[in-house]
């Protein structure tokens, strides 16, 4: 067996950080090598002072140029789940995907990405857009503290659907209301339910006359997360430089 | 055995109005004994003549006023399901009433009226505004034909829960998206769903830390409205004059 | 356009041939030419005389042989849904498909073939028996009066799961319950449950530590068959003899 | 406001234990002062030595004699939430119950002990004997380490909604398969799933032609049974002696 990957993990003393770092303890895959945190910041040096041949970062995106540079500077993959990320930080995660191994996505779970998968799969099926008419919603539910809504990832589910289906990404839209609200058929619909503690679940409905599917994914923690991002950690590892997709990295597709 | 009570329909024509003479067909309680429709307009002289005890009307808020005077004139109670009747249609409604017994209701499912005093019970016992709080929320599931969103039955839930949580309707909210949307611990939140040819379904969540109640009334189909407003005019028949609540004529409370 | 294509319907008097026959004449494609049953019991000479291309039996297991023969002897494409067929109907089965093209499943609805599609796509994507390991259940549920349980779909997507993970059938169970219950990794347990008069739906779960995956179908009205066996009513006729699996004929894969 | 009330913990090496003694920590309401375990055995005098006013025990069946002993010795009240109490059990109980205020009960979560009201109304205003007949099922879904199926909690509810309907507890089955397997309208089936790690969801369905009712109970983690547990503990520190019902303490009722 291979040894186990020195891995480090930027925002430590957060709950997620925590958790990576028990779970990476747990993997015999992975050895968990340092942690950084904003009064211990994290470097090109510190990195190579304990040999990490792999970052994680999900944090906060204003800490991403700090673990880009490290990440590059020292050779290390870069595994980012960071929520917040939009086009602005694209140069920093572009320059170290120049130099080292980069998996940037708003979603680490398996689950997650095999449901992007299946609901390509289901549209491509199911061809909502011709007779009798497949209607295409989505839902999510989280816990009471979440700041945005929809979630990133159920907006990204609605835009693999609205791809898949060969429409403009104007076609989602965000609520329904009135006397007159008649659903559009070509629209997908998020809606969110915000509830006590739950880690999380998304679930994507198609409805024709007669009978409907629904692909959901349940988080009982958010370990799902954790554990997507360590097996993306695990695989990038040693590889060249580039972007690689979450898909890639957790060998779904 | 009570010889069946002879009951009479008003849109007899739309599929609402089938169902129910099919239905009453069928119970031995019963006795369909007219349908009416716009060729062929209720009168106190028509159900007269058919010694109609019970006029049931789902059919058009514009067809209350005709229906109205036609059961006071007869002596028949009147069993109004329609949908869209507001403050204008209370004069209407009250004259009736004050001659013959009058059920009125925006759903006449026996689960929706069960669903009611359910809630009202949860809200009692798991006292939302306590520690550690309940987030209130509902989501309702419709057919992609639904003219309004929320349903009526899902903003009557949501006025059901504010009311026993002693909370003004002003807590009910009818949109979540944006990115500084976090839940106020205070409202209630009404999603809604569009596919196919569901004939609709409403849930109810309340949720802390560690878990979460779900209440959910599922329709498989139409009936479950014609039978609620067949049992409420069984119910009816005979009664003193008065405004009834849909409660009471299902034996519910 | 191409003009409509002719089919008969055996077991007409029954409440799925009615919905045949009925969704048949709503459909531009189609043309429905004659309903046959019992007291008029289908020959190919009463096929052949209406011009049948295409004859659909739902009826009964019994009612198999004779349909096979009419439909062999008139050149007519067969379409079988009927439930409780099993190796002893193979003959006249394979008999038909050397004459005519024959499309015979245990479920027609588009959704439930889509369904079995994508549990197969997860199980090969979640690797169900690699660590952390993915637990495989399946749940149905259905109307009172439904008398074999759990239902031939269940059944099939259980199959159909095992299949896909590489384990043998004799991993499906039926029954979980006792003091020591613990679930063995490699079982598919699948579970029922009978109320009101659901016209069915099935879900697949596959947990691991942390998240789900529930793939669901719902029908919402027995149309959901009825649509499938017409679709691949209109697929089949005119092809050359043979046995087609029903994804193929309704375009799924 | 009142001083917080010192509780004592057994088990406290264990999951279930230390999130007792942590969620005490947060309480204001609560000290925790002691934990013990098979090292640190639980007696009278240990209990007297930091004047604990409650003993909560959610350990074993064998530790039971020892708790019980300890907190009538020290006056203390006695919360018991082990599994797998029996008949066998409670003389050590009323033991107990003769000198302290105790509150034994399979299931503390606030919720769940609401579901058991809800479901009693629920049977109560739909008289599942009466016609149309309502079909009573209870499902439940848990981690794939739990040994006993179906859970306690599920039978508990299932013994609720027979009482509730006047049924005798014979009435209540754990399996349902075969090619002859029609529901049987006085049955109440219990069925079961097992996937990863879910902490636990109940739900009781309640179904008729045309609608049916779901009421549903889902855990996010077990700190929704810890969390009973303290507050019962609470409410009992005090009390007279007597076996009180998990209800009562819980202000449910």
């Amino acid at each position: 067996m291979a040894p186990p990957i020195p891995i480090a993990v930027n925002g430590a003393a957060g709950r997620m950080g925590q958790r990576l770092l028990t779970l990476a303890e747990e993997d015999p895959a992975l050895r968990p090598v340092a942690g950084f945190d904003i009064e211990s910041p994290v470097t090109a040096a510190a990195l190579r002072e304990v040999n990490a041949r792999a970052l994680i970062d999900f944090s906060h995106a204003d800490a991403l140029e700090a673990s880009a540079k490290a990440a590059a500077g020292a050779g290390a993959a870069l595994i980012l789940g960071t929520t917040g990320l939009d086009a602005s930080h694209d140069g920093a995660i572009d320059a170290a995907a120049a130099r080292v191994p980069v998996v940037a996505a708003s979603n680490f779970s398996v689950v997650v990405n095999v449901l992007h998968h299946l609901a390509a799969e289901a549209v491509r099926l199911l061809q909502p857009d011709a007779a009798p008419g497949w209607d295409v919603e989505v839902m999510e539910m989280h816990h009471r503290y979440k700041k945005d809504a929809p979630s990133g990832t159920a907006l990204a589910l609605a835009r693999t659907l609205a791809a898949a289906a060969g429409r403009d990404r104007s076609c989602i839209r965000l609520e329904r209301h009135g006397d007159e609200a008649t659903r559009d058929p070509g629209e997908i619909t998020v809606q969110t339910l915000r509830v006590g503690d739950h880690p999380g679940e998304h679930t994507i409905l198609l409805g024709a006359p007669g009978e409907r599917l629904e692909l959901k994914h349940v988080s009982t923690s958010r370990d799902s997360y954790a554990t997507g991002a360590l097996r993306a950690a695990a695989w990038a590892a040693g590889r060249p430089p580039g972007r690689y997709a979450i898909a890639e990295a957790l060998g779904i597709g």
